[in-house]
């Protein structure tokens, strides 16, 4: 048959995670912890197991959405309406893809800024819309808000934000929020912003949410995961907080996506989410994760900027070799055993910046023998 | 904002379940057990929640993908190979959603069977396809197939099938299969089929699966259910067969769409399918089910078919009233507490042919009242 996404093949998250199970190397490729989660959580899901079988309601379990909207507010100020203004879904993935389906109809424009996220390409082109790529470069991957301006047109009609940022551990400032909300203002453009690592961010950095603009707030649909913050990534549960009118027409394509989500795992988290320390201490807990494992390779040639926020560290290794970043992320998994994610698959173009993508959700003997490894390199 | 899906509200399912709990009613309308689960199964997920709660793979965690091809080879005699053919997703809502969006390009035909469940349409629509619709009609909602031959165009690229059919338990048979078969041989017409109640056959009916035609199975994504088989809706799990390249394609969409399913379920999934008992013995303890319930209606003004399949039962009102059937069943609700759903809802046009969907995947007690209450009318 013929593909409707013909660009598409199996994601690297997939290859690479494969190949470390393969050949036995250490998986620092795909984003996910190699520890458990809290054991409160689990049995809380246990408890629920028993009678919470059944379709939860469309939009979330209610507690869920009331806890929520609570934390939101705890968090950001910013009070969202648990009736009509928070979704509970199935990941942010599908948070992504429902949000973007939402508002993308054929020809319109999307800006993006690259490296990007692998999901919102496709998800754009099965609605039909064109990505307009705005290159973010190392080392800070700062945006340059004059591209920016002048790639708007009568046809764009959504710009997509990831902060922090996957793959590059870049954090948004207040003055990023500033530029861009001083763009859409007066125009008819949405915001689809991912913050599935809202509660990673290092070195006394805050996280300025979308939702933190009133300008930006009123147009953005803010997605979210509680995989990354509670160390379930395999839950595939997320959430969109959306202004009214925005999440009516959210609701109506996410009826149809997916319905509804996990029904006992949702009343657990609606209990578990009351506990502030989980999210608070989350930022120092992956801080030290980052510096153990760049401590770990300061014996290595690979240079870095160290990461903002989010559980990924790029390191640069131009001055080791110039191999292509994906044959080089392959050749080091066979030979080394330390797996990792190349930098050119987040750009259209591959544009090659000799960067591998590192993922230190590990426990630390996992990020202490990759270090030892790749300092042999 | 301007809407993609204007004719789209809240789900029938979700205003009559609400309706329910605000009214107090007894709950006949969306399709989901008043009864839990196998304790079993939910211990085996308590179990897995030990250490499985990272990523699953995005076709599915292996084993559960064995199983499901092997259960499938025991059922209908059908070999799917777990690696290429076989994709586990979040609920029977996604993998048709995910099929229909793999297929269908803007201007593309599909032709549904009315009543059709509410989810194919707005599916359809957001891929920018163009519903073709083929009535059917009470007492047997047989297809005319020369009304469908007559249908088909150069542009008809999808026939979406639902045996046993929601809302009306119509169970497709051999004959039927031959006659698709005839019409899709020599075109380039895909197949969708939503097999979710395969389980669930009555009087000594067998599942006719468009998998055990090999002119059908060559071109069907067959969409199925954990969740009706093993009464647990609320788990959001379900499944995709098809042949490898159509499942290619199907995965791009998917690892898009929701990327993968929670791991902990599937697991346990993958252990509780190697017991044939309760997908064996379910026909039988819904068929009890339906006999309890049509016995007590036996005193009302009622007229039915028994239900071939599925667990809902139809019920004519037309020897009682001529209101309008929403207008009925929200009356219904209110007055007399059962809350149903009208069948119109299922007909793009909203024909109303004076009929109640009454699910009876409820206890013996909520059945019996039911049936009493309505007796009163
Ligand atoms: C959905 S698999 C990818 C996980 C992830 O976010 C990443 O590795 O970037
Ligand atoms: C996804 S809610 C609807 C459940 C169902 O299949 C039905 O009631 O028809």
């Amino acid at each position: 048959m013929q593909s409707k996404l013909p660009n598409v093949g199996t994601t690297i998250f997939t290859v690479m995670s494969k190949l470390a199970l393969d050949t036995g190397a250490l998986n620092l490729s795909q984003g996910f912890p190699s520890f458990d989660c809290s054991p409160e959580l689990t049995a809380l899901v246990g408890h629920y197991l028993n009678g919470h079988n059944q379709y939860a309601p469309m939009s979330g379990v209610p507690k869920l959405r009331e806890a929520l909207a609570q934390k939101t507010a705890d968090c950001y100020g910013i009070a969202y309406h648990p009736d009509d203004e928070v979704t509970i879904v199935s990941g942010a993935t599908e948070a992504i893809f429902s949000a973007v389906t939402t508002v993308i109809r054929p020809g319109d424009e999307v800006i993006l800024f690259e490296p990007v996220y692998d999901s919102y390409v496709p998800a754009i082109e099965l609605a039909g819309g064109i990505p307009v790529y705005i290159p973010l470069s190392p080392p800070d991957f700062s945006v340059d808000w004059a591209e920016v301006r002048s790639r708007i047109t009568d046809k764009t009609r959504l710009i997509m934000v990831n902060t922090p940022q996957n793959p590059n551990g870049r954090v948004w400032t207040r003055a990023d929020l500033e530029e861009l909300a001083a763009i859409v203002q007066d125009k008819d453009i949405f915001l689809v912003s991912d913050e599935v690592y809202e509660h990673i961010l290092f070195d006394g950095r805050v996280h300025h949410s979308l939702m933190t603009h009133p300008v930006l707030q009123a147009r953005t649909f803010v997605c979210g995961s509680f995989g990354k913050t509670y160390h379930v990534t395999g839950w595939k549960i997320g959430y969109c907080l959306a202004p009214r009118e925005l999440t009516r027409e959210f609701r109506k394509v996410h009826q149809y996506v997916t319905f509804s989500t996990i029904t006992p795992v949702q009343y657990a988290l609606a209990d578990f989410l009351k506990h502030p320390e989980p999210y608070q201490s989350l930022s120092a807990f992956y801080e030290a994760k980052r510096d153990l494992f760049l401590s770990a390779i300061q014996g290595s040639r690979f240079t870095y900027t160290p990461a903002e926020g989010s559980f990924f560290q790029l390191l640069s290794y131009r001055q080791i070799t110039d191999e292509y970043d994906y044959d080089l992320a392959i050749r080091l998994t066979h030979e080394i055993g330390v797996a990792s994610v190349p930098v050119s698959v987040f750009y259209h173009d591959q544009t090659d910046h000799k960067l591998l993508r590192f993922c230190f959700a590990k426990d630390d003997e996992t990020l202490l023998r990759a270090g030892e490894k790749l300092s042999k390199l």
